[in-house]
């Protein structure tokens, strides 16, 4: 499972006064401590302000790229915006996000083709997000035949089935589970990725539900998760869900993470029995 | 998710000790507590001592019942002594466990039947525990072949799939969850059952394993499980998953279980952002 780190984020308040004031400190402070976490990308969105998108978005670039080796996910629905960030990036960035939008697959699809980067798709068009797995499988199709039709290969995709609140629609994690299985088979080559805390929005407890909905997500085939990888609770649980789901021989990766600490929080000692 | 408490049993030191000395008010703390805490049975296992079982159940039988409405599952492998304690049960027990072991289909089969019992099955014969599904399978398809033999409807059966420890072999999870999901496929009337705790037996920081195993066992169709109803993590674990997995109307029950503090412990409070 490879993380995005979410941290980076201009609609958090906090970041957008750091980016406002060109607080180069709190950016890279959130930057390394992502890196040190073991984030493999750190995703990086400059916020709501589309006039000053681009130069933000800019900006936070070369603010981080000199401390850290992790490459970027440009966080952006704004082609240009993404076109004049990807000129300063060092690394291949990740491009987040195209969708079945025209805008969108028309605007991104061809920097993502020519700078051989991978993209984020998301299941859902300009009518919104679809209700059911099938409608959902629908824009999964047309999107995946625009990125091959633009020389992406399925490699390079990383599907995002969408998670809605459990709070207006209690079948919402049945859905995007199911649209992941679909995507599993019938796209085999491409990866699954997924913010997972929407779907407890508007609920309390959300880590609970967080964690329960990372497992059944593991289970159905996710291989990248946009989350925030200091949060060591979803760690614990992630690090336990591998090991459970057979994906660490001989318990290694679980024992190691053990001895570093990860599961001495107040209540893992509790529960160590 | 139907709960049967755990804790009322004899080969742990407390409740040997407890039984040895006829310390009643221990037993009957566990049974309240247990109870109050929701389960729907409350296991009764008076330990290892062969020629003292019967007596001891007995006893532990006749201790717990004045004290709870809950049903009793009477825990023992030796059919004279659940033949003794069921004599002097007030309410139908469940019985804990037949296998495919010959000596216990035997034994305990004509009680189970002649009792009206729900039973436990485990997937295991004299041979112990197979390694793989499809040989769990086989054991499962004899049990439930004598059951109806017996005249034991498959609703009153609950199948333990069995897990073994992940320490011992990583693959055991998913092995657990394949014949669980094989059984809901070819005996959709029998119940799930399991003691999930044996999964992560051997290894550290077990709390965490065991909330992701139940989580996939949730997934995989368990509604019924062997554990400490007062584990209060366990319980959250619980509530989040039937959540998540769509069996939680207007999140009615969640919601309830938040109010009534389930969720504040204190990671639930720094995790409640």
């Amino acid at each position: 499972m490879r993380i995005i780190g979410e941290k980076i984020n201009g609609t958090r308040q906090r970041v957008a006064q750091a980016i406002e004031e060109r607080n180069a400190d709190l950016i890279r402070d959130l930057a390394t401590q992502q890196a040190e976490a073991g984030a493999a990308w750190l995703d990086v969105n400059a916020g709501t302000h589309r006039s000053r998108e681009p130069d933000d978005l800019i900006w936070l670039v070369e603010t981080i790229q000199p401390v850290v080796e992790v490459p970027l996910c440009l966080d952006s629905a704004n082609p240009q915006a993404l076109a004049a960030a990807i000129q300063v990036v060092e690394r291949t960035p990740m491009i987040n996000s195209i969708s079945g939008e025209p805008r969108r697959l028309e605007g991104i699809l061809p920097l993502v083709a020519e700078h051989g980067c991978p993209v984020i798709a998301l299941a859902m068009d300009d009518k919104g997000i679809p209700e059911t797995c099938e409608r959902r499988m629908e824009v999964v199709r047309k999107v995946m035949e625009a990125a091959c039709a633009s020389g992406v290969p399925d490699g390079n995709v990383y599907l995002d089935p969408l998670a809605m609140t459990l709070a207006a629609n209690t079948d919402s994690a049945l859905t995007t589970l199911d649209t992941m299985r679909a995507i599993r088979r019938e796209f085999p080559d491409a990866h699954l990725t997924m913010g997972l805390s929407n779907i407890s929005f508007g609920l309390p407890a959300r880590s609970y539900i967080n964690r329960v909905f990372l497992t059944l997500a593991l289970a159905a085939g996710l291989d990248c998760a946009i989350l925030d990888p200091l949060d060591r609770e979803m760690k614990a649980a992630l690090v336990a869900a591998e090991l459970v789901l057979g994906h660490d021989r001989h318990c290694l990766n679980y024992t190691r993470a053990y001895r570093a600490g990860l599961f001495n929080g107040p209540r893992a000692k509790a529960s160590h029995k």
